[in-house]
């Protein structure tokens, strides 16, 4: 089979965490709060109302969810239209049609690694090239960017797309916009993505780059239901750009891409999105306890902005992983030397990765013996 | 904007049949009947099931939807292995998944046009060659393929995937296996897809290539629940092949791409197989009753195996496609001079669609003034 693959996809894994069933799983930056009796009321007779009709092919605009997913986005402050808005099974695939469009074979795409792993993978899928950009401050987090820095970068790969992430995935840590506005401008023919699947979980004072969106047609937003919104089975993500450049994305997409299920369950929960949201203050509570708690245990957690913490000072990350794992307790080592991701769930889940976090040996930490 | 797109992409125009609102819709090869009571029942049940669980991921690998795929499959007497099957947002994603897998810049892909219109649509997107294969054989159909003709048009394109349709969209006949089995010869490095999205209205007698599975590590075969199983709106395509092909599309598959109801919708509708291929005898005898009634109306209707019929002797397409809209009826202009496409629905929408065809003027026939 290797023969007939495409070459540079030979010898290649598939990505993916491993999906184990533990009493605890804090690995995939899902919310652990089921989904509200009263949403599954709403989600089940949306779905009673269009079972009978799904020998029709769905609505391939799909139009009404488009202008339901505008109506949320604008709750924030900044107007968006319908016509702004795009969406697919999963931010993946948004992020897919964006790579289809901009990117392709003959083309470069940059991102700053560490940062969320499916975008080389995509971008690598279409045939695109891929510059890992370097993250750090001289002074600075060692996960942040800087203006020069990134600028700097931005101008020496001359790319199609940039890829920018706020709050960034894995390390936490949203991006300042002055960031987002220097690569526009630095990257006068490059597509400007900034993912904010975590949007929902900043912390107060964070302006999302929607509020940049207007005269800046090469800016685009993806968004996710999967992160805050606890739909991550749903899978529904989505984006804001100029009209024009979503337009696009339909010469690219596969048609009828959203099934009529989808749309009318995505929408049912988009009219209960106060309740959807309800739990993200407590996971931001359980997130800021986590950080307080891991330093004061002598690990290194990076300060978040998303429903998860990067935590250094470990020894050997897999070590450590396995070990939380002997506990029933699944978190994500995401690659980084000394450092592991874990998700804020449930005070309980919460209570659960502490106390494991607390019953490691010494032989753990980086720097003990 | 379009100086941003990729450079083939640039001024094309999106793939879509129109969504018109009216009486009599015979133009996307949908199953006309709705989905019978006990299945909705079901498939709300299975919704209500997973609902309070949507703030997890669903099963990446969707092993349950592939089990019942692949008994499904079994049914008509080859045994297929769960591990023989893959799924997708509709049979387009399965088919984009085979081009970003076996494709992509650089490589070539053949079909024979006049095919399903997406081939070389999909093919474009991921950056792969299309060679466009003729059809007709002398003494024989003008769309009918010939072992001859076929294995030459393989040998000199000599591609890394061929399609072939079975039965063929939109000319409607099936394809004799030795054709199959002959261009797995004559292109020994290629994956060959039989696109089998009609195969359940095939006429008795016509074999699968289902059957040529065993032993044959190239052969893929896709299928789709959107024709005869009357669940265009679920989007569920899926294919047949050797595990091993199979398992290489997880390289290129976006991460959880089939939601959980997704996945539990279209199971719901499996376990009442029967009663939504309860229709295909009636659109079978629909469809007949189309090509006979056609050809005493002095037009040149195409033998079928499929739930639609292409009929030609028209004097200009697109005259008669809008004065049959006229008449509340949609069919598709299929982009074939002298020729349409219609579905075969209900006896009711069939009479509407005969009997607007039996009030067109003389003027519409070919040869005729």
């Amino acid at each position: 089979m290797q023969e007939l693959l495409r070459e540079d996809l030979r010898g290649r894994t598939p990505y993916g965490a491993p999906q184990l069933d533990v009493p605890v799983a804090l690995n995939t930056n899902e919310n652990s709060y089921a989904v509200p009796p009263a949403v599954v009321d709403d989600i089940v007779a949306a779905v009673a109302a269009v079972a009978s009709g799904l020998n029709r092919y769905p609505d391939r605009e799909f139009t009404d969810l488009r202008g339901d997913l505008a109506a949320y986005l604008s709750r924030s402050g900044t107007t968006v239209g319908r016509e702004q808005v795009w969406a697919g099974n999963g931010s993946n695939e948004v992020l897919l049609h964006l790579l289809q469009a901009f990117g392709g074979q003959g083309r470069t795409a940059l991102g700053f690694t560490p940062a969320y792993s499916m975008h080389p993978i995509i971008a690598a899928t279409t045939g695109t090239t891929w510059v890992d950009g370097m993250r750090g401050v001289p002074g600075g987090g060692a996960f942040d960017l800087s203006v020069e820095s990134t600028v700097a970068q931005v101008e020496q790969a001359d790319p199609h797309l940039v890829f920018l992430c706020s709050p960034n995935n894995p390390t936490g840590t949203a991006l300042p916009l002055e960031i987002v506005g220097a690569v526009l401008e630095a990257a006068p023919r490059a597509v400007v993505v900034v993912d904010e699947a975590y949007a929902e979980f900043a912390r107060p004072g964070t302006p999302s780059a929607l509020t940049l969106l207007d005269g800046r047609p090469r800016l685009v937003v993806t968004r996710t239901m999967s992160k805050a919104f606890a739909f991550a089975g749903g899978r529904l993500g989505y984006l804001a750009a100029d009209p024009e450049l979503v337009d696009a994305l339909r010469l690219v997409r596969m048609p009828y891409h959203l099934s009529t299920p989808t749309q009318a369950i995505a929408r049912a929960a988009l009219g209960h999105a106060d309740t959807m949201l309800g739990t993200v203050d407590v996971v931001k509570a359980q997130r800021d306890r986590i950080v307080d708690t891991l330093a004061g245990l002598g690990l290194d957690p990076v300060p978040s902005d998303a429903n998860f913490v990067l935590f250094g000072g470990l020894r050997d990350s897999h070590t450590t992983w396995q070990a939380l794992l002997d506990e029933g307790v699944l978190v994500r080592d995401v690659g980084i030397a000394h450092y592991l991701r874990v998700t804020a769930g449930t005070p309980e889940e919460v209570t659960a990765f502490l106390d494991a976090v607390a019953a490691l040996g010494p032989d753990h930490l980086e720097g003990q013996s």
